[in-house]
C-alpha cells in the first residue's frame, strides 16, 4: 500500500544503480530493501541518506550493535513499523539475543510511562542537572 | 511550573520516606529527584514505579550503560526535556564521553529522519523481514 | 516567548471582541486564555476553534468532568505543556480530585508503555478484536 | 479493522445524508471517503468537521496545493497512513508533481532529524527570534 | 508480522503459565491476547507488566470505565491500533456506549488539534495556572 | 539549560569554523544559531548536517517560502519549540504574512484532530487510494 511504486532493478538510472551496488556490497546480499526502491524515484535524496546512514551508523564510539538497538528503540518510539522490523533483522543480524531485545522492549515501555508522568507533573529540570557536562 | 507541589523530605508519609531512603541507598547520593518528589504525593505508584523502575535497569543481558543511553534515545523521541536531562547525567555518570552522547543524537535524528521518509512512503514489511525470529 | 504578540482586549477586532464576550461568559470569569489572545489574529479560527470547543466539550453522554480528564490525558500524550496546565486547571474546578489527577498521570504512563510495547512487537489485532461493535 | 462499521448511502440518517451530498458536489465525484463512512455514525461530528475542513482548505491566502502539501507532512509527522495516503491523492489531483511529492518527504525527514537533534541539546530559542513578528 | 512468536498456551514455563492463569480468571474468560503471548517469552516483564496493569486499572478513586476510556484515548494519541482496537472492546465490554465512543473520539480530535495550535504558538502557562494545586 | 555546552567563535576547530562561515554567508548575517553552536562539538554530523539541509532546502521543485512552511509544520507537530521559532522566523524572512502563518496553523490543526480521529476509527485506506500514483 505504498504511495510510490517501488522500482524494479531494470528501472533503475544510473546514480540510483550505483548507490544500490553499495548497498548490497556493504550489507553483503543481494536484497535491497523495499525502502531503497521507493526513495531510488529521487537518486539525490537516495545518495545523501545512503551516505548519510553509512556514516551515523559506521565505525564510531559506540559499539556497531548499540547502534542498531539504539536505531530500533527511536523506532518504536516513532511508530515506524517497517522501521522496527528491518532494524531489528539487522540487530539480530549483528548478535542481538533474544533476551537483549525482549529487554530493550522494557527500557523503551518504561522510559515511555516515566516520559508521560514527568510531562504530566510539568516539572522543570532539577538546579543540579542544568549545567551541560 | 509544575502540576503539582513537590514535597519535601519532610512532607513524606511512611511509604514515600522509605522509596526516597531505597533510592538514595541505589543511587548514593542525598539528592532526590524533583519526579520523585511529584510522584510522593501517591505512594502506591511512587512504589511501583521504582520498583518497576529498578527491576528494568537493573541487571540483565544488556550493559547498564547501554541501557542509560537506550533510555536517553528514547526520551528525545518522546520529546521529555527533563528525562532527557537526568538521563543524559545518570549516562555521564556511567561513563558515557561526549562523543559517544553526539554519537547517539546523530543516531536519534538519523533513525527520526527514515523513520518519517519509511512512513511517507507507506511501505509494507518486506517479505523476509516478516518471520518472527 | 510566543510566536506572536499577544492581543490586549482593546487591539480586539469586533468578531474577535465578541468571541472573548462569551468566552467570558462561559466561564464566568474576566480571565481570558492566553491562547486566545493568539488565536485573536485570525478572527475566523477563534470562532470556529471556540464554537467547536463549546459543542465537543458541552453536554452529551460523557460526563463534564470526565471530558475534561480525557482532555488532559490527550494533552500529557501529545506534550502540550500549556494544554496540561489550564485543562488540569479546569479539571479540578471541575471537581477532579488531587487522588484522581494521580491516578489519571499513572493511566497515561501505565497506557503509553504497553503502546509502545505492543508496537515493538508489532502484532496484528488478535482476530475476535478486528469486527466493529 | 475498524472499530466502527462503516455505513453504507442507504444506513444514513437525514443530516448525514445532507453533508455527503455536500462532499459529493464539492469533490465533484460519487466516492465519499470511508472516514466519512465511520464518521457518519455521529452527525453533529460530521457537520462540524466538514464545515471546519471546507473553511481551513478553502479559499484563504495560502495556494490550495501548498495547503494540501502541509496536510500531508502533518500526517506523515502524526504516523495517520491513511491521511497520508488520501491527502496524497488529493495533492497529486491537483497538480503536485512526482518530484515534488518526494522532495516533500525529504523535508519531513530532514525537519524530523533536526527537531529531534536541537531537542537533545535542549537549547533554548536564540535570544534574537524570542519577539512575536 | 510480530518481531516475536506469539507462544502457545503449552509453550509456556511455569512463571507465565502461573500469570496466564491470573489473566484468565480476572478477564473471566479463556481468551489471553495475543500482547500477553508476545510477552510470555520474557516472564519477569509479564509480570510486572500485570502486576502494574491490576494496580492502575484496579479499584481507585476513578470509576473503571472512565480508566478504560482514559487508556483508549492515550493510545489513539500515541498511535498504538492494537491497543486502540483491545481495550475499546474493553471500555464497550464495561458499558461504553456508541455515542460515548464517538464522542471521545471527538474530544481526542480537538485536544490534538488545540495541541498543536498551542504549540504553534508557543505561549507560555497564563501566570494564573502556574501554581500546583 | 542546554545539554551540551555551546561553543562560542573562538572555541571551534578548523571544519567546524569552515562550516560556520558557510552558513555567514549562506544566510548573510553573522549570526549563527545556537543550534550549530551545540552541534560544533562533532564537526562530522556539523558539515552533514548543513550540507544535506543545504540540498534538502536549496533550489527544488518546491517554492523556498512553501518548504520554510513545511519545515514549521513538521516542527510543530514534532512539538520542537525551538525549530518553530527559527523556521517561523525563515519563513516570515522569506516573506510568509502574518495571516498565511495563521492560515498554516489553522492546518496543522486540522490535520491532527482527523489524524486522530481517524486513527481512532482504525479504517483501512480505501480501495482506490491504494495504488500508487
Amino acid at each position: 500500500m505504498a504511495t510510490v511504486r517501488l522500482l524494479s532493478d531494470d528501472e533503475l538510472g544510473d546514480e540510483a544503480r550505483a548507490v544500490f551496488a553499495e548497498i548490497r556490497a556493504a550489507r553483503k546480499t543481494d536484497h535491497v530493501n523495499d525502502f531503497w526502491r521507493a526513495l531510488a524515484h529521487d537518486p539525490v535524496s537516495l545518495r545523501r541518506t545512503w551516505e548519510s546512514l553509512k556514516q551515523v551508523m559506521g565505525p564510531g564510539t559506540i559499539d556497531p550493535l548499540v547502534k542498531e538497538m539504539l536505531y530500533v528503540a527511536v523506532s518504536i518510539a516513532n511508530g515506524c513499523d517497517y522501521c522496527i522490523h528491518t532494524h531489528t533483522a539487522s540487530a539480530r543480524a549483528k548478535g542481538m539475543s533474544e533476551a537483549q531485545f525482549l529487554e530493550l522492549v522494557a527500557i523503551v515501555g518504561m522510559a515511555s510511562e516515566t516520559n508521560r508522568m514527568v510531562t504530566a507533573f510539568g516539572i522543570d529540570v532539577d538546579e543540579r542537572w542544568r549545567d551541560p557536562a
